[in-house]
């Protein structure tokens, strides 16, 4: 019986979690996780997991209501609650699906505490990359990859040397507008950006795989989860995203990962791994009914940001804290109408080029770089 | 440094053979050979390999004169001395690309005397599958498949539990008359027949391709090569050849194996397995260049000896040396214009239909089948 600790209960992830957790009763239970505002949605959790020992949640008032109505668990509350919660003994594995910058303080604390981590947040390894695996070099931890291109990868690697690897190669459906000329992009509103070929996702991520950022984020967090330096990790367009991603060994030899997009296979790939098992109601992917699968050459010039991310990523040191966070809040401003499309594009260029570099930096400094980022970015939107 | 004895050096898988060793001397040595008739090619691979001690040839006159060119090397000739080389202590691994039921013996003798084996003979689990899985149930060898598909396979499943399998795919190009219907088939051509679509092949490989057998074929290895039962072995049109085969676990994921076509690949992965190694003058695929990769469901109505072939590995017993040796047959009869490309299926299924089974044959009995299979389409093609 593994036990879980689930940050992020309300968002897509940790919901599917507890949906994979809810098949297999006998495998898995959760005793404590965290959620946001989301009170409503909390009460549902306690009550499908009453084995709940712990909550964090976001605010005081939440917390010394909650500690009224449910005696028997242990509330805490704000990002110091979250971080003190990952640091309880009783847990096997944290699932952080923990959305934002303030992700990585949990994953940090969890692998300094020797535990096993399933990883949704980005921004851990994007903005927290270098801090992250000197923790893993210095604790009994393990990182699992919770999203559909890393797990993709993870079992393209399973029993294979690390020193066998040629290159990865990371799948991107293109986004919302891959068909649309950088002249056209111009024009696009808010609406356009939102509606994703593939799937629905949030509001943010849908906008930056438009842009491609996200899959330059996901190039950042391969680099560290595998240990890949930056130019053997391929970026390749495949429109169907059914090929979730592949490595090319050194003797050519590629292997993909594929399958109908279920983000329940990487969550329990990562739960129960090393073993497999039947995913309850999912979709094989049926080759009978699938005529072709679809490619075509990454195009940096289309896709700005895809390349300033090799370049924050190869450079390491608070770039990744500057790029995240300067996307966040562009993507934020995109959203309310206040700048365009190619402005998201152009405010993270400028803030990658004004904002001081610091190349070994520590988490206050990653937190300082991601205050300056953002009010770098409000600046310039005041300003144009 | 792995001692190898490699059977059929004359062929194509041979010469291939002897090509990955040629870039690898550090780490591997061909001791041992066999050469059918081609003696010039055979004093061309001594000249390659002097650290050659024993050689297998087809005929004893070759073997007298060979005997007083090359003294310092052992030599032999005729089925028994192929079988006394396999029994030979010295060498590490088999390499057994000996074409046609002959092989069959060789692997046997080799895996008894507890040699890993790699397997590049089909005949050899065509034919003889539940004699070879009683063999290595009993001693200490291994099988490694020397083929696309089979290799593919084997890396998919490299780290992965038995039990978490839940189906094998193995691709099929389709072959030369992909495009045609079964009404067009009649009146095709040996010339039409040779022409494959995606490679160049031996005679009767070609068309085998054309009537699907040797995919039946490839089926009825995979079975047990890998234990999973017929109907968990699905086949797939699949035009380009790139996507060599794959397996979709009880998860649903997909692990597929590909790369541009090159035997040497499967060669090498067996010879270094579990190591991955460049191979000299590879051509990695290019996804830059490559638009789609396309597939179509199997049609057995198109192609009913694939049907067959399933029906007759279900059965078991002595129906894979009638199915192997009625093919090869009636393909020979083909080739010299005895009888139209559809006769070729019929006279199959005659010889399935009308010959006795024997549900648990030995060797013998195997030998047997063979040579009333080749009568019985002889016979067959005399009448009509």
């Amino acid at each position: 019986m593994k036990k879980i600790l689930l940050l992020g209960a309300s968002g897509s992830i940790g919901t599917q979690c507890m949906d994979v957790v809810s098949h297999h009763r006998n495998d898995f239970t959760i005793i404590g996780l965290s959620i946001g505002y989301n009170i409503a949605k909390l009460k549902e959790c306690l009550a499908l997991f009453p084995e709940v020992q712990r909550v964090c949640v976001a605010q005081e008032k939440d917390c010394l209501a909650l500690r009224t109505q449910y005696p028997s668990i242990q509330f805490s509350y704000g990002e110091d609650g979250l971080s003190e919660l990952c640091a309880w003994s009783e847990y096997d594995l944290l699932v952080n699906a923990v959305v934002g910058f303030r992700g990585l303080r949990p994953t940090l604390t969890a692998i300094t505490h020797d535990k096993d981590v399933a990883l949704a947040n980005k921004e851990s390894l994007v903005v927290g990359g270098s801090l992250i695996k000197q923790a893993l070099r210095e604790h009994q931890s393990t990182l699992y990859p919770i999203d559909s291109e890393h797990s993709a990868i993870f079992q393209c690697l399973r029993g294979n040397e690390a020193h066998a690897v040629d290159r990865l190669i990371i799948t991107a459906s293109g986004g919302s507008f891959r068909d649309r000329t950088r002249e056209e992009l111009a024009q696009v509103s808010v609406q356009d950006a939102l509606h994703h070929p593939n799937w629905q996702m949030g509001a943010r991520i849908t906008i930056d795989s438009a842009t491609m950022m996200n899959k330059g984020f996901e190039v950042i967090e391969a680099h560290y989860l595998f240990d890949v330096p930056f130019d053997r990790i391929e970026t390749l367009l495949h429109r169907e995203s059914l090929i979730h991603s592949m490595v090319q060994f050194q003797d050519d030899a590629i292997l993909a990962q594929m399958g109908t997009p279920d983000m329940r296979l990487p969550i329990q790939y990562a739960l129960y791994y090393p073993e497999r098992h039947k995913i309850y109601g999912s979709e094989p992917l049926d080759f009978k009914h699938l005529s072709a699968l679809h490619f075509q050459a990454m195009d940096f010039d289309r896709y700005p940001l895809l390349r300033l991310a090799y370049e924050v990523g190869e450079r390491g040191g608070n770039g990744g804290a500057i790029l995240n966070s300067a996307d966040e809040q562009a993507v934020a401003h995109f959203l309310k109408g206040h700048i365009s499309f190619l402005e998201i594009e152009q405010v993270i260029f400028e803030a990658i080029a004004k904002l001081p570099f610091i190349a070994h930096p520590s988490l206050t400094d990653l937190l300082d770089s991601d205050a300056a980022a953002r009010h770098f970015v409000d600046e310039y939107v005041e300003r144009i």
